[in-house]
């Protein structure tokens, strides 16, 4: 895998160029063309903003693969869907992209989106193995950083669409904390959930990444946090994982225990399991909002897994809506006691193992993260410890400590390295 | 103006048709064509929509006017900026606008908006004066149903935009809690602050339409709710008003008073005067995102005083913005408080009459209750108490308690007319 922060530095003590990058990117995007990893690829733009742009600052030039649900005026943008020409190009770029580019970094293309970032699985395959998913809805994103075609990549989670497929790529990536990042210009599915999130090799390059983008300290590389205090909290009310899930959570706490952390049970409380029971009410009522017009105009368009979940959300009463919305607010505030006694929540990724790819997998163990809007991270377990197939764990903080769950996160993979 | 409740009843009871409302409204925007009030009118779609749709439900195909910042996908979308070319057409309609056709809603037209909702004056005129400003940035939709072109229309609020120019052109409107109206397809400017609402002659009749966008029930009419408690609360943080606002004010309380209500002292405390003052940090800070696309790409084509704030927000360090969403938080926190002993309080809707069209007056008693979240309400002033123009006062609830804020408003409304 390309490790955006060693690029980075290796680009500002001009040991490498932008412009070399860029081919390499290239070139590992046309070996990797059967995987299907992007929407659309522009390596002409992508070249000439190497060669002609300032880039000694912030991301120093780095490629960045872009989700195909967020708005880019330059390039073609089809949330995943046939119902957005081919060539469709929205009026402006999502405030993400406007951001990359005054940070110094270089948009090489669209990445995969699953349909409007929902369930229908996409055309990606899991570059460790065609038949097993890369997981959805970020499939383009976390498979282009796994298979070494790009060093960082956007994606969005509204269940675990980041998360989820981190954990079955085995890349490192973040869903930060609710409005960290800018979502205007990403097209909408359920506004109270939805978040932009970063894909790089290791927690050290996200952290890197997401320091710039969201222009706040949260490089972890180089400094000493001390040693954290862990939580696991295993979400029994999201049902119980398979063997591999639960052998690499504990893999994990031997690591951290022998690195020296302290690991302590933790438990989220009841309004956090019943406000998890009601993800789907939000995704399902906040989606049919968002995509109205094309199930009211478009619908012979849409896939029938998702015009199932819109309808739901359609004939879903208002007031239900509300009561779990209320829910939510209340278990934001309740979980507050749960985050305080520790420096992070230990928890479940994914269920287990990528599954075959008639699915995308379960985000049942990231449900409740999106809502609460809190900062999570998945930190790969090493190719030896995962075993046959990719795996992770998720590392998880209080609202607005995404610096903290990074700092875990990356101690974590360090303990992880060092079992 | 034209009376939305008795015009949807008048439908249902057979006694008149949405086909020879359309025809009123035409008749009506021709009439009124100097005042500026339409982005883009088109009337051929509306006859369509009066003559082949199932409008016995709902709005019963009552014509509405949409805001030129919201999304439609068969009429040009501008945002109020050159920037964007007289035929641009979104893919697809935002989620109110979609709600409004299921509902048995006409849609008549694009409604003047500001240049990106912001305070750039539009070419709209208030139909009282044309040397006075109809206030923004719902320019269009305040005054065209001031002049009685429409008993409907949408605006959107991030400052003061719904209720500023309610209380300029005389007409009743509501900006209801924060994402009670679906945002999506709305284009951003602050999107913690950005909030639609709905204008109309009478609270019953912006009652009746909110209760059938929003899919609750929010009526007013031929209810007795009692008879209120309300809370005065001059906002000085916020800076005096005008003596005729202050007058306006006192012959609330006087109506109020006369119609049997207790009219109580009541105060917002620190964390409000404090998130009051942290509302320009949002507002610029997050239009700088919204609008960072148009900025690096597009200045030229942006008015300097957009062009200052988007520069103030784009130089605020993340830190302080950080700072005063927090303490906008803890603000909604704080106000519960202040609203639970009183059923509604009562504050000015703007500063004084409507001042001349350099500016579009000024939104310093819109703010806090935008930043809060909480529904907030213009009741004109009958035109004898009211003096040379327009004038409204303000009546705001807790949060969610949308219904409650439209009682109080209509109670309050009703002993204005008995005045």
């Amino acid at each position: 895998m390309m490790r955006a922060l060693d690029l980075a530095e290796a680009v500002e003590a001009g040991d490498i160029t932008p412009a070399a990058l860029v081919e390499m990117c290239a070139e590992r995007a046309r070996e990797s063309e059967g995987l299907h990893l992007f929407a659309h690829l522009d390596l002409e733009r992508a070249r000439a903003a190497a060669a002609s742009q300032r880039l000694d600052a912030g991301l120093f030039g780095l490629p960045i693969g872009i989700k195909d649900i967020i708005d880019t005026a330059h390039l073609p943008t089809r949330y995943g869907s046939p119902i957005y020409a081919k060539n469709y190009r929205p009026p402006s770029d999502a405030a993400i992209v406007s951001v990359i580019e005054e940070a110094c970094g270089i948009v090489l293309g669209k990445t995969v989106t699953t349909e409007f970032a929902f369930l229908q699985p996409s055309e990606t395959l899991n570059p460790h193995d065609a038949k097993r998913t890369p997981g959805g809805s970020s499939s383009g994103s976390a498979a282009a950083v796994a298979a070494g075609v790009l060093p960082l990549a956007l994606g969005t989670q509204t269940g675990g669409s980041v998360i989820r497929p981190a954990s079955f790529c085995g890349v490192a990536a973040i869903k930060p904390s609710y409005r960290l990042l800018p979502m205007q210009g990403v097209k909408p599915f359920a506004p109270l959930l939805d978040t932009l999130g970063v894909f790089g090799a290791r927690v050290v390059d996200i952290a890197f990444a997401l320091s710039v983008l969201a222009g706040r300290p949260l490089r972890v590389d180089g400094q000493d946090f001390g040693t954290p205090t862990f939580g696991v909290a295993r979400q029994p009310f999201a049902g119980a994982p398979e063997p591999e899930a639960e052998a690499g959570l504990n893999v994990a706490i031997r690591a951290l225990e022998q690195a020296g952390a302290r690991v302590v049970e933790a438990e989220f409380g009841p309004l956090a399991a019943k406000a998890h029971a009601g993800h789907k009410v939000i995704n399902n009522y906040e989606g049919a909002q968002s995509l109205l017009f094309e199930l009211r105009h478009k619908r012979e368009k849409l896939s029938p897994i998702l015009i199932e979940a819109l309808e739901d959300g359609h004939a879903t009463p208002p007031e239900v809506y509300d009561g779990v919305r209320g829910d939510a607010m209340r278990a934001r505030r309740e979980v507050e006691a749960v985050f305080q006694p520790v420096d992070a929540i230990l928890t479940y990724a994914a269920p287990g193992y990528p599954p075959t790819p008639e699915s995308t997998g379960d985000a049942r163990y990231n449900k409740l993260m999106t809502l609460l809007g809190v900062p999570a991270v998945n930190v790969p377990l090493p190719p030896a410890l995962a075993g046959e197939w990719p795996l992770g764990v998720q590392v998880v903080a209080g609202f607005g400590e995404d610096l903290r769950a990074l700092a875990a996160a990356a101690f974590l993979e360090d303990a992880l390295g060092r079992l």
